[in-house]
């Protein structure tokens, strides 16, 4: 089903009704109304103002669309800081960041908690069981602009409290942080402060309770409003909309608190700010990355439990990356298909209207400021025809192949870089992609998800092993691949006693005896089967009984293994990019017994249920992969640029 | 004429008399002095010391030099800053900039302006009717160094009384702003800050409104000094030495309020800060960009509504660029013939000696540390002689060709730049350079400027057009050309209601209904007469009536309209570089009856009454486009290189 | 000797006895403890606690290791920041700069210099005597994190003092930093501020003598605790572990009061940071930069007036650069030969046990976490084997030729930069560099050594020239070859009187009239001898009667002097690199007499008494430049790459 953002309180009241109509005329079911309105809700301290709301929702209502109403605490209201200014965050300098955007708040002022409560609820008790709305969306883009962490008194204060609760006693604490080194010790709770401004860099696990703590922030904030709405908006289901290339926080401990994981998707500022070569980028200018958005579709299923909605989706050029180019026509009708194929159950545009005015005037949507459609519009009429023509209800079925995502892991290469070039996004997209590239449909997983029914699990960069996860992988069917740096340090950001791979012992007879990261400029080489391929960023040596698949070639430590494993696990001992990784990865594929294409190039494939899908991102035709008995719903099996089809067999 | 800058504080008194010989000497009839003087004035609060001026301006005077007297406001003493530490300025981080260099003041204080009049009012009293002050400077390079922008709590404070003057009511300046987007609404002027240290960007509004704010108090404080001069010294003329490269204040306004703007002329810098490549700024190494002077001269010509001087001319190395390359020997007497042709009346050089100590003893002057003459003395030499030979009191005529820059619409793409390869300065100068190499004389002009007698108009990037302008320009007999994202904001930088370029529509039938920046790797096609030109920066989508005169082809939207146009103006939907600028702007020439030259290549022309002027920036020889009858006064018809040349016909 | 640092506190008690065991056994003789352990010694105000150290160096002198014992002042504990929150340092932004790593003092805090010397003088009380305690280090790495710089209350007002000390006068102050430019006068003593957060650059002298009073600050705070060390712990030698690459303060003062100079050797990270091209970064990826190392350890030597110690030698891939690639397997083996070549008599590597957690836990050691051995250890077994083969004793000569490094004219050049490309650090080397790569020992000096009996004196850098050194200069009998801004600043950092090169002067008849600074895309060209060379970053206009060596050719000035110079002196205007400086040094040597080898590629030699080094940085075999009768102790005379050979003639 597909759905629209709308603001009413940016717009004369006589349009309403109008808007409403070609909402639903369009074939749109949904509307996402509300955030960002506090200060129309309450425009003076406890002035309390729905009767606009009301107005908005009925008219929205009647015309048949069902509304999502969103709770405003992303954009408190002037006064507001005004009366208490301790609710404002604090940037990583102990510079105050000021009212007059958003996202102004420091999730650990206990203030801004009290006073957040009391708007929602209040919004909640009016609307909790209002017949036209039917789902309710919680603040907005947790972590956009660095705001997970803010060096607040407030923040510090609540920091020692956590750290009270998670150590219980200073020794334990220091006992973590590993405060012999450098005289480090602390006496009490009391003493200790925010990881900012020092002469140096923290101890690793003093920045990374600091990350944790800051995570719990935002998870017991978002809590508090789901509570809220849980209890007077009962039955009706709760979501946020994460941002992608966001690992500020834990996704998957917020996503437990709400019944939807939904997400905004730009994919034109994603490539610009993603993992691509320059060369890349420009390939693929005007139809974004080809495995980033399907990427963040699948981890946020994972992080909704199954329910994945796009509460924004791109819906022309936009106003806020470093560049903003259009996309290619067509693009906004493959990526609502896209999304369905990955599971996602609604697709919101963002926005209905183009606004003249304020920071995102330059922000495309569906009409244009004067009331016209735009192309965007005209593609979203597209989607809704074709999907008429499909069998409902398809359900994605779980995948074959598991791909492991893990907040802590991030958190721990973050706050341990060791070298520049390594960057953990971007090496589980590369494994994504590579993934992809075989045809292959991929759930990604935390530690915490069942295992059972995988054939293979990739673990890319799961730097901090869970002993419950070693023993649920030993236990079911599947063959794992792990990347360098797995198991290299405790939860607590320490090197297991064991060296690492530390539990992955478990599983792999082998030690990591050295680890070094490496310049842009250097290249290693790695003999895999007959051929040798260049790798990069990041090489271990390592001392091993098990089986040597690969090995590394050149004057420095020739022969030393790069690639290990058994009848069970593979350790890949490099950073591996382009050929190697296509080689790497389709062999664990053919091990596993998992069935694959041969490299898709452009084209990229997808099912749900019974449908099959393909998407080309391509600059030329291609044939899709599908059985010569195939009946086509939409498109055909030559696809054209920018093409999809949708098929079953 | 020819002059000088003078520093008596800086030298002992025994010197004075011989520098003054030896400056009259050299054939110089200006002296500057006393600018950056103010704790030689009064070294302690109150505590007036004229005698040791007294003695310099009449050592000067008395040596037949007429001196330019420069206001010290530059440059508060410490006791006075120690005294009203709130006459400091803050940067955007909010951190106090301290005392030590220059320009360590905010234009918002209150005390400092009481301070700059009581010392700028002594002064003129003193020196008002003084026989041998024939002019007067006041402060010195407003906006070096960033000094336009504080964000100190006077600043906070005017700035609320500017707003509350500017829309009267809270109410109007919400609807400017946008404050129904993210409940930025503000319920009193009282609540509103500065626009530093946000979360996000703020409303463009709130920015361009500081930006505004902040140039409106750069015109009150040079407006308060002109009227305490006009008052005092009543018949002499009043300038400000501008910098080049600053749009941070409305140089119009400022310039409205003095006799004549004088700027200061830094080519070497000004080439390694500006738009050319690496290639060509290693062409141009030591003969600076071949437009950015002459461009900004015809800039400061317009800023001093016909009366422009040049204050500060570089007279070899200096010391305040990334690099401080020398330039090539000739390029002195080059400058100064070209700031003769674009009508300058006088070229001051900066520095008579070269000073030993403190941040400038790189900087190179007309006499070495130790008073012999530097290469630059020479060629000053060589030019007092040949403007000897020349006919007197050649004026210049208005030009054929207006190219429009207005400073609003350049704080209109900073506030939404929308694309981060979008260089509004760049752009100006661009295309003042493609009309330079087709041999053109260009008067700069504001929207405020008289158009009548042009044959053509360039307006670049004119994003705020005004009605007024509009009119005017319909009235006159000029062809038009105007640049992408011209038209496209109001005042209040919203788009407008009948969508860009808003109220050119009068003269053009279109729309823009898609706007796109595009990064550096990415190129489009723009297919203009039968060749296919490269562009990138920026594109647009356009819908119009117009005849189409180049249209883009590529894979996107191919054959969408890139340059339309009427009997009157022409759009041009895409920022053009290199040979599709030439081309457009040599069709405009030609359309609009203007004769113009092949391209020049190195070559620049210039005419000033009935003078004409070539000069040879490149590398080799080259004929200057004279009629075979001409007569030279300087050079010949084949001009070697760093040649100048000086002809009637 | 060799030795290991060694940190009891971090590790199990029980553990002692088997490490002290094993260092003797694998034949270390040294072991460094106690340097950042503050919060043992005294884990709550006055609670001193020595009963664990005295246990720790009971059984590592039992065991029969000599112990260097170290201050613990580069790291207070947490509850004596808490206590007096003034120790702490400011940044350059004015923010403080928290506890949470080390260096995290004030050297200006009075409070701070108190504390410190209670501690060190209840430490030197209690092992000044002991007899296992054979040496002490004074804290750690001064310098470390831009740390010898502090923006706080403390400093400015001791800066105040030191200025008032120094000028006697505020009027001689006011002279020395020019102050006479842009109203910069001061009244009093106590009106001058720090130099940070200026409008502008402040005057070059007031920066330069922030610069000086913070080295003064650094010796004196040094020389407080060597003081107190000599009254308690007499006989013991007293060292400091100084860093490669830190200029911030004159290690020749620091150096004079202590006993041995020692550094710490990580050519891994020293090489990514370091003046080498990509490209040979790349090339030496894994044995670092060859010359590098060599010249801190001459460096060092000249500090510590012919004493060098080594006191922390990488000994695999560490933590803290950008990339931290691992060391070719025989580098640690080649450096540690390498400092012995060049006169160190202690080599200490760092550190005996990988440590597990905090900050440096990717920092490799001679024993991996679990206590096995690592490649370190194998390879300081195999130079303890081949050391004791040696003839014992052999002490390194005077080298013939010395290369001048001076501290104040680095600062020079770093508040005068004039030009971003200019790098005395980088200079310094590559002229190192040339000499090495002719095969020539070498002797760095400071202005105040002795000159007889050096053959060539080389001057790369030397921006203010002391009268006394050009006099010690004129009447030894070296030759001296000069680089461009040789004497172009008094001690005052003003231009001289005479110009440059000033003082100079007395050696050679020369003025230089033009300075300028160049952009890397663009190249001059230097003819010299009958070929042409490309140079860059600066070049110089001189006027002079000396004969001219080598000339400038090319459009510019072509023909200008580009090396000048008389049978004692020359002066080379533009800063040489690659093959004109190869001719340059080369040409000098053989003038000077000096015999040098063939440009000697990858191989580096080095003479310690009657021993010959080589030693091989390339990646193909070389034959070392041996007498036919050489009688080889260690390798051959065919060097394989990373090999080290020994030799006697
Ligand atoms: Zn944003
Ligand atoms: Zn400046
Ligand atoms: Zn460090």
């Amino acid at each position: 089903e597909l759905g629209v953002c709308y603001y009413p309180e940016q717009w004369p009241r006589e349009k309403w009704q109008d808007d409403a109509r070609r909402m639903k005329e369009l074939g749109l079911s949904w509307v996402r109304v509300g955030e960002f309105a506090w200060a129309h809700m309450e425009p003076r301290p406890g002035d309390l103002r729905w009767e606009w709301l009301d107005e908005a929702i009925d008219v929205l209502g009647r015309a048949g669309l069902k509304v999502i109403l969103g709770t405003p605490t992303a954009a408190p209201p002037k006064w507001l800081v005004d009366l208490y200014p301790d609710i404002l965050p604090v940037d990583t300098k102990g510079t105050v960041r000021k009212f007059g955007a958003r996202r102004h708040y420091c999730f650990s002022s206990r203030r801004y908690r009290q006073e957040a409560a009391r708007i929602v609820e209040a919004m909640a008790k009016r609307y909790g069981t209002h017949p036209f709305v039917y789902a309710w969306q919680i603040d907005n883009e947790y972590g956009d602009h660095d705001t997970v962490y803010s060096y607040s008194k407030e923040a510090e204060r609540a920091f020692r409290l956590w750290l009270a609760e998670r150590y219980g006693t200073i020794d334990a604490l220091n006992a973590a942080w590993g405060t012999n080194f450098w005289s480090m010790r602390y006496g009490a709770f009391e003493e200790i402060e925010l990881p900012n401004n020092l002469v140096e860099e923290p101890s690793p696990t003093h920045l990374v309770d600091f990350i944790r703590f800051s995570s719990d922030q935002v998870k017991s904030f978002n809590g508090m409003q789901a509570d809220l709405l849980r209890r007077h908006a009962p039955g009706r289901p709760v979501t946020h909309n994460f941002m992608s290339n966001n690992f500020d926080f834990d996704h998957y401990e917020v996503g437990a608190d709400i019944d939807i994981a939904s997400w905004d998707v730009y994919p034109m500022g994603g490539l610009l700010n993603g993992r691509l070569s320059d060369d890349n980028k420009a390939r693929y200018l005007r139809t974004g990355d080809p495995d980033q958005t399907a990427f963040y579709h699948d981890l946020y299923r994972a992080v909704g439990r199954g329910r994945v909605w796009v509460m924004e989706q791109q819906p022309g050029p936009v106003n806020w990356a470093s560049h903003n180019q259009a996309p290619a026509d067509g693009m906004v009708r493959l990526w609502t298909w896209l999304a369905y194929a990955h599971g996602a159950d609604m697709v919101s545009y963002f926005r209905w209207r183009q606004i003249h005015y304020a920071q995102e005037q330059f922000h495309s949507a569906l009409l244009l400021p004067n009331g016209e459609p735009d192309q965007g519009y005209q593609e979203v009429a597209q989607v809704i025809a074709e999907i008429a023509r499909l069998p409902a209800g398809a359900r994605r079925k779980k995948a074959e192949v598991a791909l492991v995502v893990d907040y802590p892991s991030r958190w721990a290469s973050r706050a341990l870089p060791q070298g520049r070039s390594y960057d953990a996004t971007a090496i589980g997209l590369d494994w994504y992609a590579a993934l992809s590239r075989y045809g292959i449909d991929v759930d990604i997983v935390g530690q915490h998800c069942d295992l059972d029914g995988y054939a293979a699990v990739f673990a890319p960069d799961l730097l901090i092993v869970d002993a419950v996860f070693v023993e649920r992988l030993a236990q079911c069917g599947a063959k794992a691949l792990f990347g360098p740096r797995s198991g290299s340090k405790t939860p607590n950001l320490q090197i297991p006693t064991s060296l690492p791979p530390g539990p992955l012992n478990a599983l792999l007879d082998m030690q990591v005896v050295r680890v070094e990261s490496l310049p842009e400029f250097h290249i290693e080489s790695v003999l895999h089967g007959n051929e040798t391929y260049p790798a990069s960023v990041w090489r271990e040596t390592i001392r091993t009984s098990e089986p040597v698949l690969a090995s590394f070639s050149g004057e420095y430590r020739d022969g030393a293994p790069a690639l290990v494993g058994n009848s069970k696990a593979r350790y890949l001992a490099v950073v591996a990019q382009g050929d190697l990784l296509m080689k790497v990865i389709g062999d664990t594929l053919d091990w596993a017994g998992v069935a694959r294409q041969p490299d898709l190039g452009d084209l990229r494939v997808s099912r749900r249920g019974p449908l099959h899908f393909a998407f080309n991102f391509g600059k030329v035709s291609a044939e899709v992969p599908a059985a010569t008995e195939a009946v086509f719903h939409v498109g055909e099996r030559i696809l054209t640029p920018i093409g999809v089809a949708v098929w079953t067999e």
